[in-house]
């Protein structure tokens, strides 16, 4: 779906986006939500999770300071989003930096139907069963397209890896997308934000499951907004208030992206 | 008490302000109690909190992010703060959106002797018993004012809804506040930075409560702070920081409030 | 070590940086790693502390929101670094304001071979088992300066404490850093920020140790960037995204930090 049918329809239904997050990023993360149109909700407890999916449109899965409660509560929450048939998006913040966050991305991808999976070039070549250069949560090398195509048909859903271009493949075709802004890499947290865009417009395209087009078009929107934000910081500090500002214009007036948009289909081979 | 008279008392005193909150807000929440020129401490073990209440001077609850150890710390802070005679602020974030919420709010509202309640306006229809269209942490319709006052008599303390007006009653009359502007509910934790600077604002009046017209004090002066913000910001984001700058400007300055406050007392009628 | 050298080495470097932190600040602390050119990550696990230690080049305790499975991770990840020979900074937030606290600090100091200490005045008197007045996670008042050296003194290691002037001391000299700026005590999360750079450049000098000199010019960096935003904010709220502005421009073009560094080394007479 494009973002501009994805933003009127979140405009009109006000989709509920459940995160389960880390606390490093969770407030960018729920303001990100908020300013596409969606109605965020963060609750990790083990007590509420499935609970929440019971109002909720998508479920955000990120891992980023993982602990066993969490897990458990991701695992809950995983299941219960399954049964209501919304979408589940895996953003697997640090996978192969410890055996926690590798174990964790593991069984939310065998005992949850996620949807799709978004995270940076490292995150996503680990996945794959390719070598990649992780040092904590930070990817520094690595062929992000290759490690796209191989994840996804690996782990049989969409997945996105997320750099200078961001490359979406669903094992067969590949979307590159050209939107975005060096900035983006320099705060902390735009990997997780952009995982969070992917998740508003897929519980506006419903039915479940999150396509490569919707999210390639979240990650042009967002990566659009940076671009925008770019011009109006004066540094990486002053880019982040921007950010939020910019990804909100475009988010209630789509009309903005028109031109702006850079997603280009290419084969895989 | 009027917020100028607060104001001056808490630059002079310099009072405690122990809030245990969600890691959403967080940050906003305690730069917003600095801002005021109170101290802010964020503490949430249950090994702590009693000893952290016997140098604060009010205690602020907000179960944004609730589960059982917090739920647990929130009775144990409450009681030591009763014990201790100082104000007692209830933010019940998301009540009604699950059974974990509602029964910690319930069990909060029976277990500790409460002086104050705030909440947007479902939260508050929740809490008064009447119906109310919350999802998750946000509410979306629903007679603020009537709320208030069935909420206020039901729980027998002053109650609060914060909203494009915000209405304050303790079952008696109504005060309605008229500052604030609509860039406040599109960031992500402005419901419980209003709640902080009651918290801060009755702290100052001392007595172990928190009067509906400081609380309505509390509200102008955080919604005048919006109005100045919103003029200066290019949107959302950018709101944010300005609103932490203007709050600061009108809490070191209080005269810079004179004429701009909108506080109308009304019957229940 | 000099600011400039220790810049371009974590520019050519790029170290992990692994912060056991509070949930209040945490976000500026990571983006105060990043803006050094360092790689931050935050994990608390007891499950991955240790294996994120084998990645790292330096770990930063803080005990902002201490609880019990935080302690204990510290603990693990503490010994962890201290195997691998890293440095470990400890930054003792509110101590002496609750028992748990003390304790925590205490246990951190004795079951860890601390690298440096860095906190307010009133947590280093603290240590220093002087009287002091802390009020939650506030210091107000006290001599700095000989908090300092009798810190360094009674621990063995350097000690910092910052304020107006911040106070650098191994218990032999002291160094004196003038730089900084009020606006950097009036926003949440200043005195985690500084610890991080310390952090960041201590990574950088590498052998386990954070020298006073190292710290000093860690201080007189993070101030600077201070003095820079200050001139370009319009208030406290405005501040903290111009503060990363600066610091990211200092510690990528270190030149500029020429002629602006205010260390004085002083005899401790």
């Amino acid at each position: 779906m494009k973002a501009p049918e994805a933003l009127g329809r979140i405009r009109e239904e006000r989709p509920l986006v459940h995160h389960i997050t880390n606390y490093v990023t969770v407030n960018l993360v729920a303001n990100v939500t908020l300013a596409t149109g969606a109605l965020p909700v963060m609750a990790h407890a083990a007590e509420e999770v499935e609970e929440m999916e019971a109002s909720a449109s998508a479920l955000v899965m990120n891992i980023g300071t993982p602990d066993p409660a969490l897990v458990e509560a991701l695992l809950l929450a995983g299941r219960a989003a399954n049964e209501r048939g919304i979408p589940v998006l895996l953003d697997p913040v640090g996978v192969g930096a410890t055996t926690l966050r590798t174990r964790t991305a593991e069984r939310l991808l065998s005992e949850v139907a996620v949807s799709a999976v978004c995270g940076n070039a490292g995150e996503i070549a680990t996945l794959a069963g390719l070598s990649a250069e992780v040092r904590g949560v930070e990817s520094l090398a690595g062929d992000a397209r290759a490690a796209t195509v191989e994840a996804a048909r690996a782990l049989g859903v969409p997945v996105a890896a997320t750099g200078e271009t961001d490359y979406v493949s669903d094992g067969g075709t590949v979307l590159a997308v050209g939107n975005g802004n060096p900035l983006m890499g320099r705060i902390v947290g735009s990997g997780c934000a952009s995982t969070a865009v992917i998740g508003c417009l897929a519980a506006a395209e419903g039915g479940g499951t999150a396509s490569p087009e919707t999210i390639a078009e979240a990650l042009a929107l967002f990566g659009r907004a940076g671009e925008v934000a770019a011009a109006r910081a004066s540094g990486r500090g002053t880019f982040e208030p921007h950010l939020l500002d910019a990804l909100s214009e475009l988010c209630s007036e789509p009309d903005l992206l028109e031109g702006t948009v850079r997603v280009r289909e290419e084969g895989v081979g």
